[in-house]
């Protein structure tokens, strides 16, 4: 045992496991030695220097032979260079925000040599899986154990054993005090409050501190506009004067909330110093593929893949692809429409319990389809964008989601489409609208959090009846926890809870002048969701490893695009509304022509707002500027220096010439 | 005389007079003492470190007492050391563009200790103008001898002269052996050939070369238009159709080109260099004022101004006069139009001589009262833009370039609207487009190059007689040069030069559909303006500074705002034609859905191709990376080492204690 711990535990009393590694049950004592050797050895062996130990049972000796769970944790010391490898930023004494260095680690607040919780656990873990992650191949042609797995100078190890399936998870470990502490002041209280950001960042990360951000301000930026919508309901308004009002102040509304959630979004991510983190150079990710050729940036030897080929891929057959499901998906609407009616004359004609009945098919039918649709269509769209195969996480991750995006995009609000433009059936179109929002967001909750809470209450109970079972020493409750959770489901993103929010969205500004309680129902929703969320992550899934954000990427331009459309559809309700139209008796042109000018003008009055509207406050752009200019000092007086020295240098060997 | 020569002057045998500083005629001895001193003085002593001689004419002794004119320039090596202070970028042995350091200057192309022409002219002048602008106040309290003219210490003493009227101007001195070759190769040859950008650059900089660089991309980006253009003068063409089409192609064309020209532009300037030149701190601008305060960023005492205010002074003054004047603009079009139907009239009654020449009228006296409103808007914007009191230069320029062209565009384009859009008279439209084009093209030459050259010709001669009468030694020719191009007008930058592509773009683009040839007379225009404008900068105007640019800047926003409007017009002018009404007999209001609808797909298409296509090419783009990679990988490398000896001495230590 003990040579495959590193030499350094023995120094650090504090071994806290942090990182879990299950390897698969029937690894092979050879690869198991050289991984644990590899991730125990020293930097300049090339190794992660990490400490590392196997999960055992210590029931006076080893009784699983087989072992394949790995506990994996680190010095202080180790954590702390390791913070400086990844470039976190941290707050110094004097409230600026700062890379942390280890050599100017005394000038950071709260740092102590021997104040462990300098970094936040989730920092610390994020820190060992990006060790983890580049840990690389030095002369290894293949993973020992496993010829058929090849391996290159430079590869990282862990992705290698993860496509060959013999490392099945790694996934860092709860902390159970914290999660207690963070589960009550998170939803513990019955109050009303704002969610305790910062401790969500600090326990999950900023990305998903962001998400749970960014529905908190969604939810008190739709609160101006359920207010308005409530008395539309109350007194039933159905002036078309009244629509008009509350469809440009939405339009306009939705503008300056986007704009400023980036304000807001830049002051939260200033205070968790991600928006000054420097972009660390991306690696290939996992799936990537390609012949063995030389990377022309890094100029090391790597897969590569002609990026022509992937252009071909993504124009010539990608995009084909998703044209040719989004017109299925109207081609089943149209279906949908065909049936409705069928059914509604079978229903005049003969009048019975069953016709009646029969009503209700068309409905049930065509929600199953969607739903079978939108599950295959995921699965095409996440084997496509496997298939054009990017080279970045992050390109192949944009690709998908514009590719979700899209058809989602079509499935929800094709229908209203028709209804609105096609039938011009206005009544409908707030039945439909109402009926699609309110059962989307009680059966999104139920899907997504409640249903898999449950579940997972029930195994919980089998498998610590399991472990109970063979209980038998002190060390038990980390083993019980760690046998827990890796049986838990994994967290696969905030993209399906982004989307929940971008649909959302769209049912709220897109027909708003037709149905303007749909903001109401919206914040309603958002409440409970929020803590069906918070459920979700503390008490359903494994937790999620850190990951650092600045912003919410594509997102916010998927929500901007979608305000610009909800112009345009507005535009067109209102002008095909009686109402507007009983005003102009005479002249439909008029009608028009007025419609697509105040189309235009709302339009234009949103870039210019865009435009106007700083991207980040005034003070966060002068720290910002301040950094900058500190940098750029620092630089200068170094030069300056050099020059003063070559100066002195040349002037000191002409004199002595003359 | 000794005494004001930098120490070095003596060991650099080539001093070559670079920049020009230009005092009052009645600067006191002391001012003039106390300023050489300071430019000579060394790096430790905050002093510039650069050589100055005044400028005399030899014939035995100084004959005149009152020299105002300096000759400024520097050793060979405190170039190079300020280029690294600047931070030029050159091309490196192995063809990568790195930003140039002293220590390493040995890697870079084409550089030997003996080379003096590492540089380029318009490079060491760029830099002595950056060490004469960052000549900053020690201790002093005032310009000595003008007590009134005040100074804190960090303030900029070349830009408190300015202010204080000592400091006439500086200007960079041209080589009169290198712009004769420049002109040969540029406008001597009759051959048709691109122009030649690079040593444009190397001898105006990088401003002015991506401006002729513009023009010959917007040139070559026109001929397709232009070659389509020609068969519907030829064979007069009015099918709605090929409208339809020509329009068509022409607003996709336009964003294409605009797409294709960021990607020209990345190429030229990362050939040059300034696509990888890091921002500098911007200082405040010479004109800026307000009370000594701290500035936030930098810490230091300098004046500040409310960023509130400045923002009362924009919307509540600027914002309005603007709109005032707008309004205004249109109002004395109405009473234009107004006057051209009561000339007509008058015509049409008493018809004679003298009623055919009232005919004209209208028109003249609209154009010399356009023409004055330009030139009183133009002198109203430049005041409330300095009232507004921007701090950088940069936003200052922005204010009010914006400002400018807002109105600009009114002026020019507000009667073509009338006439399109309220008068329906297509007719009328294409003859003012074509007579507003021409003119205005024509105009602008002669006002703008070949005038001011006549003028320039007919002055030097008088300066030569006058300099020739005095004339005595060899060191004449550069005595007669500097008086020579010291009189010679200022280029005020590319403001008006853009404004007028801008503007001939929008005749190209806002009525294509109406008038096709209109590409033709700016293909034609831009060829003999590019000679024009060679000639401006070659033969009237003094040398500008080079100016460090890696884009276009605030010009490709207004130029793409263009193409977006254009889409609109176009669209609503195939609307309006004839031919399209007869299409739709019955139905106006499926007319104008069909248009609209066409608008709604060319926006949203234009907007899809500006994302799709990348703003830099592939190979650019690796290059940029490759860079940040570089540099990334140093910074590992360094923590590594740093994280290495760390662990190390910990380890150490650890076992010492054991």
């Amino acid at each position: 045992m003990k040579e495959s711990w590193s030499a350094f535990d023995t120094f650090e009393p504090h071994f806290r496991p942090l990182v879990i590694i299950e390897l698969a049950k029937d690894t092979k004592e050879e690869t198991k030695e050289w991984l644990t050797q590899r991730i125990v050895d020293k930097k300049k062996k090339e190794g992660a220097q990490l400490l590392v130990k196997p999960l055992v049972k210590e029931d006076g000796g080893k009784i699983d032979g087989n072992q394949n769970l790995y506990l994996v944790g680190a010095s202080h010391l180790r954590l702390l260079l390791g913070a400086e490898t990844v470039g976190l930023v941290k707050e110094c004494n004097d409230n600026s925000m700062r890379t942390f260095t280890y050599s100017s680690r005394n000038t950071f607040k709260d740092f102590a040599e021997d104040n462990h919780d300098f970094l936040t656990m989730a920092e610390r873990q994020y820190i060992i899986k990006h060790e983890l992650e580049n840990l690389r191949a030095k002369d290894e042609r293949m993973i020992p154990g496993y010829p058929q797995a090849k391996l290159y100078p430079g590869k990282s190890i862990m992705r290698r054993l993860m496509t060959s399936g013999i490392l099945l998870q790694i996934f860092p470990l709860h902390d159970t005090e914290e999660l207690k502490k963070l589960w009550y002041t998170w939803c513990g209280q019955v109050k009303i409050s704002y969610q305790p950001l910062d401790e969500i960042r600090c326990y999950f990360g900023e990305t998903i501190a962001l998400y749970f951000g960014f529905l908190e301000y969604f939810t008190f930026a739709l609160v101006p506009m359920a207010l308005i919508g409530i008395p539309y309901y109350v007194f039933a308004w159905e002036d078309y004067d009244k629509y008009v009002m509350f469809a440009s102040f939405n339009l306009l509304w939705s503008t300056v909330i986007l704009e400023v959630w980036k304000r807001c979004c830049a002051i939260m991510t200033y205070r968790w110093g991600t928006l000054l983190m420097k972009r660390q150079f991306e690696e290939p990710r996992p799936g990537f593929h390609g012949v063995l050729g030389i990377n022309p940036v890094t100029g090391k030897e790597e897969p590569v893949y002609s990026s022509i080929k992937r252009q071909i891929r993504i124009y010539l057959v990608s995009l084909p692809f998703v044209c040719l499901c989004l017109y299925f998906s109207l081609y089943v609407m149209m279906i949908y429409f065909e049936l409705e009616t069928w059914a509604l004359d079978f229903h005049e004609e003969n009048e019975s319990y069953f016709s009646k009945l029969m009503l209700f098919l068309p409905s049930i039918i065509y929600a199953i389809v969607i739903e079978m649709m939108n599950r295959v269509y995921r699965y095409a769209a996440e084997f496509l964008t496997s298939w054009e195969n990017h080279r970045l996480e992050s390109s192949h991750q944009n690709h998908l989601i514009l590719k979700v995006l899209v058809f989602n995009f079509l499935n929800c609000f094709a229908s209203l489409f028709y209804i609105a433009f096609v039938l011009f059936d206005m009544k409908l179109l707030r039945q439909s609208l109402a009926t699609l929002l309110i059962t989307s967001q009680i059966l999104n909750q139920f899907v997504e959090a409640l249903l898999p809470y449950w579940l997972q209450k029930r195994h919980n109970k089998k498998v610590k009846k399991r472990v109970y079972s063979i209980k038998v020493d002190t060390d038990l409750s980390l083993f019980e926890q760690v046998n827990l959770e890796k049986e838990m489901g994994t967290y696969l993103g905030t993209f399906d809870d982004y989307l929940e929010l971008f649909l959302q969205f769209g049912y709220v500004s897109l027909f708003s002048c037709v149905y303007p309680l749909a903001a109401v129902f919206a914040v309603l929703n958002n409440i409970t969701e929020m803590y069906f969320d918070a459920l979700k992550m503390c008490r359903v899934f494994k937790r999620p490893f850190s990951q650092p954000t600045a912003n919410i990427g594509v997102w916010q331009l998927a929500f901007e695009t979608m305000s610009v459309i909800s112009v345009v559809t507005n535009c067109a309700l209102i002008g095909l509304s009686p109402q507007v139209n009983a005003l102009f008796p005479d002249s439909k042109t008029d009608l028009i022509l007025i419609v697509v000018l105040a189309e235009h003008i709302l339009l234009a009055l949103k870039f210019v707002m865009a435009f106007v509207i700083p991207d980040k406050p005034r003070d966060i752009q002068i720290k910002l500027a301040r950094l900058e200019f500190e940098s750029l000092e620092a630089l200068k007086q170094q030069q300056m220096k050099l020059a003063a020295e070559s100066l002195k240098e040349e002037t000191h060997g002409e004199k002595k010439m003359n």
